[in-house]
């Protein structure tokens, strides 16, 4: 099976058959596809939430791509009330024509899933890993999702079993953006010493959080913590913690890391500091895999 | 020994002989003092940093206050480097003299407390517990001070022998503002229930934070929860961790809380869910009492 590959560069006038979307963090990531081969591919922020935002925002982005009529656009992580329930395989999921608002656009969104005890939900997540079980057929184990909510789903002969979610990345947002840390940590800079050192204490205290978050910012305060070492240890305070409480998702287990190189890191790091080896793969990638997949099911429906 | 008491109505045309301040949570809190009586008091929004912050606030509040010349005026609050190391003796502590930027008022800080091991500090707490420990001579035990860094401080023979703080308040602030909860939660009405309840696996389960966060996030977008329920269980997570890690402090502890009504009442119900009994009092009232006993030594001094 061939899966479309990234263009170094948009082949200009290539007409698109199809486009493929993933919305994740903040971002829309949108590639134009022909046959098997990726001919364009745009990025931009959009906190995406309904099927009018992701078309308006979609518009000038894919305005001069050479298409054939009505555009075809599958959208991976658009909340929507059609997700599936647990265990589901994945390849049974049908995308779901959505009004677009737009008459150049058919809008499908790719269903995400739900969870009913411990109550959850995923949006987007599972077509990364489709793409990843797409590309890595009869595997099972268990796959980390990083990101504003990381995800850990269980997957056993192309099911996801179950799945459980940490507020890990978004949490780490709202502490740099509204308190007290505000302004006085340096997340750009990776000190493995001080994220393994912080790992290790909320690991065998994971409920000191709050106490070790006003401990940075006391430190930060008192001049006794750099800036860097505080960013480090905020990563690694909020990791360690998430890893105490997945402990069941990682000991043990096969494991997968999907995500963009900056969300993966610090939790390979984690991982590999517990003697936990896990395979890493670009999360945008999985998506587009994941995006494919699902085109040639929604063309073998029609 | 007399303490100031608020007036019902500020007493107009009464000089005023000095005026303290107290700034918590992001507040302004100012008295107007003659002799043993409150004859003024305002309060206004501020996040200060600095005395000339605290200043230029103050100004237009007590612009109409008459009194003798130079204004001498105490705050509490004030972050600033004349910290105390613990153990301190509450009464050792002087306030400072700071250059206030404006040749109306005469500024002094009420130094705050620094710890070493543990890395912490309190700016204001300190003048809440003095005014606590003045009213009640001899108590022992361990005061908490919830807010946006909730404070538990352990005290012995009028000394804080040592200090933990958690950054509690502020974390339910961040995730209230900037998360994936933004606008799905109401903590506006208090539900003992769903606060008992997460209190509850939080205390058990304290590891799991991240988790609870994203199965609140996942309930009020699924339908399953109400947003009271979500507030509500907000805190019990949140306040279930920083007991579960707080622990020496209040187990068989005598114990006082001292806040305002609002941010106490979370912690009392959880303390009397685990069979703790605690004194309340509130917070302002403390910090006048802990102005007013600088104020003497103040004058003792000169």
């Amino acid at each position: 099976m061939e899966w479309p590959r990234p263009a170094a560069v948009a082949r200009m006038n290539a007409v698109v058959d199809w486009a493929g979307v993933d919305l994740a963090e903040g971002r829309l990531h949108v590639w134009g596809v022909q046959a098997t081969s990726v001919v364009a591919e745009k990025t931009a922020d959009l906190d995406a939430t309904t099927p009018d935002d992701v078309a308006a925002a979609l518009l000038p982005l894919i305005s001069d791509w050479p298409g054939k009529g009505r555009l075809s656009v599958l959208v991976a992580g658009l909340p929507s009330p059609h997700r599936a329930s647990v265990p589901v395989k994945l390849l049974d999921l049908a995308p779901v024509p959505v009004p677009s608002g737009n008459p150049r656009i058919r809008l499908f969104a790719l269903p995400g899933l739900k969870q009913a005890t411990p109550v959850d939900l995923m949006d987007g997540g599972e077509t990364r890993i489709a793409g990843f079980l797409s590309l890595n057929e009869g595997w099972d184990g268990v796959i980390c999702l990083p990101g504003l909510q990381t995800h850990w789903a269980q997957i056993s002969a192309g099911e996801v079993v179950s799945f459980q979610s940490f507020m890990t990345g978004d949490l780490v947002r709202a502490l740099l953006r509204e308190t007290g840390l505000r302004g006085a940590v340096d997340t750009s800079v990776w000190n493995p010493e001080a994220f393994g050192e912080a790992l290790d204490a909320a690991l065998s205290r994971p409920e000191r959080l709050a106490a070790g978050l006003a401990c940075l910012r006391a430190g930060l305060l008192l001049g006794t913590l750099e800036p860097d070492q505080a960013g480090a240890r905020l990563a690694g305070l909020l990791i360690g913690a998430e890893l105490a409480a997945a402990r069941p998702y990682w000991l043990g287990q096969q494991l997968a890391i999907i995500g963009s190189q900056d969300a993966t890191r610090p939790y390979a790091a984690a991982l590999a500091q517990q003697g936990v080896a896990a395979t890493h793969t670009d999360g945008a990638r999985m998506a587009l895999a994941g995006l494919t997949q699902a085109w040639r099911r929604l063309q073998l429906q029609s």
